[in-house]
């Protein structure tokens, strides 16, 4: 947000990585599309971004129904990820007491507060888990540590540092060499985001196929899986991005520890079991049969890959089971994937 | 071939699903090619192919150094699948004994009853594996059964048929409510061959990215896996493309069956452990990078998906150990995935 704006500033994610474009989202319906489309996304950030939407309807109307039907706008965007209902609901509660004439200023407050609190949270997952990731580096006496993440969570994703990312961000500019291999996470392909990032930031990695990292795991090639979370129940179950559990269930199997970048905000303490109480988006068939890239002329295309007259599914997320993860990496520090651990923690919830 | 001509046709596969294209080998170069691009794939067709290739090089040149230079050539194509290595010993051995005169006729004869024994193999492993899937219909009373495949194991891979899919075509023609999840199979996408195919057949189906077969499983949408292999060992670890493994281990998480349909021509009885014994293709990786597929126009068209300076690696199968399959099916019958259940059905090898 520039001074004196009534619009906030966004990185297109959909037009990476073939063009860095930045876009401006100045009113409610601007927002929910662009978090619905996924220009912006990410647990994270699209819970502040929808912050800033609250801000942008209340600049046009503070009124009760004004401010009640924003709410549910922005709930109904993303059904999965516990932060953007959290911001929402904590956001309205902060401003539904207040005089319709203050609330646009408080929700600014708010807005920015919360990108303060999530690079906060960022930071120190990163410290934490840089920590974890050297205990697996020590051993190897210098060998590169090679890191397997699915999706994005990184800076995208977040407002910076990332929670996945970050430890590799603080592990590579303590000067580990590390490198990553990203899975490619179709139908989306946030992978080429995250390669997109760690191009930026000159972290050596490698794109790969969703398929190639079980194969990868079999022949000792990963040292350690980490990922994001989109929701974390208080037993430690994980809902992330499609395809995390497949990744999960191929480190258990090799013995490979598997970890999970949690910050507090996608903690959900009302559900404890993942499979039964989180509901899953089921996006649009179009993801599975269109994809976007640059012609030979350099120029962004998008192309039909499948059959016609193939129907497609499209679920987003799954659940990876407390069960296949070695420990939650929170702000707080590590902890083990499950009740007792969160606790440790977070007594607060006891 | 056609009487008289002195050729080989192929369906393009690279082609598919886009365009059906019908191309013709008429040199070894031209059928080495053809194998190593992949517009012919599949284990049981590669191999097939190689044998017609050896006899389009004796029609040339019937000389011992040409047939040999031959061998050498179609076996370095493609290192995983064992089929072709096999199909071309196989039919060297039998031709290097004759009067060079003789030889090319020789090859002809050999290719052709080598695509009658796999039409014959595939036939017999849709009508056993029909029967184990009927198994699992029967408690559904009349619902629809599903069953997830990977890769492209149909007609297209074999000569006729299929071997994983020759089974689903064989409980469609008996009228079972039959559904198919079909993986997409990143990078080269086969999956598309096979909604291709199933859509021709009239078979009910569903694209998925690869990373939504575990969710699927998770939450009982998915009655039975099935998938082919390049090749299978003696205890029963197969080697197929690259992300069966994680498809076998989300089935073993979840109580699904997983199947293998097993052509004796895949089983290469002079390795036990896949994992240690059998050589993975690592193919280049363009097929990462780049992606096929039609504009608003029709027209198909190759784009440039990942990001500029990403490094991309592209291994292409992978074993999945004979521990996470249920049973293999092949043209003598199903038997459990282990030394003795293959010794049962092929006394012959102990």
């Amino acid at each position: 947000v520039e001074p004196g704006a009534r619009a906030v500033s966004i990185i297109d994610q959909t037009q990476l990585p073939h063009r860095f474009e930045v876009a401006r989202l100045s009113s409610l319906t601007e927002a929910a599309q662009a978090i619905a489309q996924m220009r912006v996304r990410g647990a994270p950030l699209i819970g502040v971004t929808a912050v800033y939407g609250l801000w942008l309807q209340l600049l046009e109307d503070a009124s009760n129904s004004a401010l009640n039907l924003a709410r549910q706008r922005l709930v109904e965007t993303r059904p999965t990820a516990i932060n953007l209902r959290r911001c929402v609901d904590d956001a309205v509660s902060v401003l539904e007491p207040l005089a319709p004439e203050d609330r646009a200023c408080r929700a600014l407050e708010l807005a920015h507060a919360l990108a303060e609190h999530e690079i906060s949270l960022s930071q120190r997952i990163g410290k934490h888990g840089a920590e974890v990731l050297r205990g697996l580096w020590k051993p190897r006496r210098g060998a590169r540590l090679n890191i397997l993440t699915h999706c994005n969570a990184g800076w995208l994703a977040t407002v910076d540092h990332g929670t996945a990312l970050a430890p590799i961000y603080e592990l590579h500019a303590q000067g580990v060499p590390v490198h990553v291999y990203v899975d490619e996470t179709r139908p989306r392909s946030q992978g080429y985001l995250t390669a997109w990032e760690l191009g930026q930031e000159g972290v050596p990695h490698t794109l790969i196929a969703d398929n190639a990292g079980g194969h990868l795991m079999q022949r000792g090639q990963v040292q350690a899986c980490i990922v994001g979370t989109d929701r974390t129940t208080s037993q430690g179950d994980v809902c992330n991005k499609i395809g995390t559990y497949l990744k999960a269930l191929a480190a258990k199997d090799n013995g490979v520890p598997f970890y999970v970048a949690v910050p507090e905000s996608s903690i959900d303490w009302s559900i404890a079991n993942g499979l039964r109480g989180i509901p899953i988006e089921e996006r649009s068939a179009t993801e599975v049969h269109d994809v976007s890239g640059r012609d030979e002329q350099g120029q962004v295309r998008k192309v039909r890959v499948t059959p016609e007259g193939s129907a497609a599914a499209n679920p987003a997320f799954d659940v990876t089971p407390a069960r296949l993860i070695s420990l939650l990496i929170t702000e707080r520090g590590a902890c083990p994937a499950s009740a007792q651990g969160l606790l440790s923690l977070y007594p607060e919830r006891g």
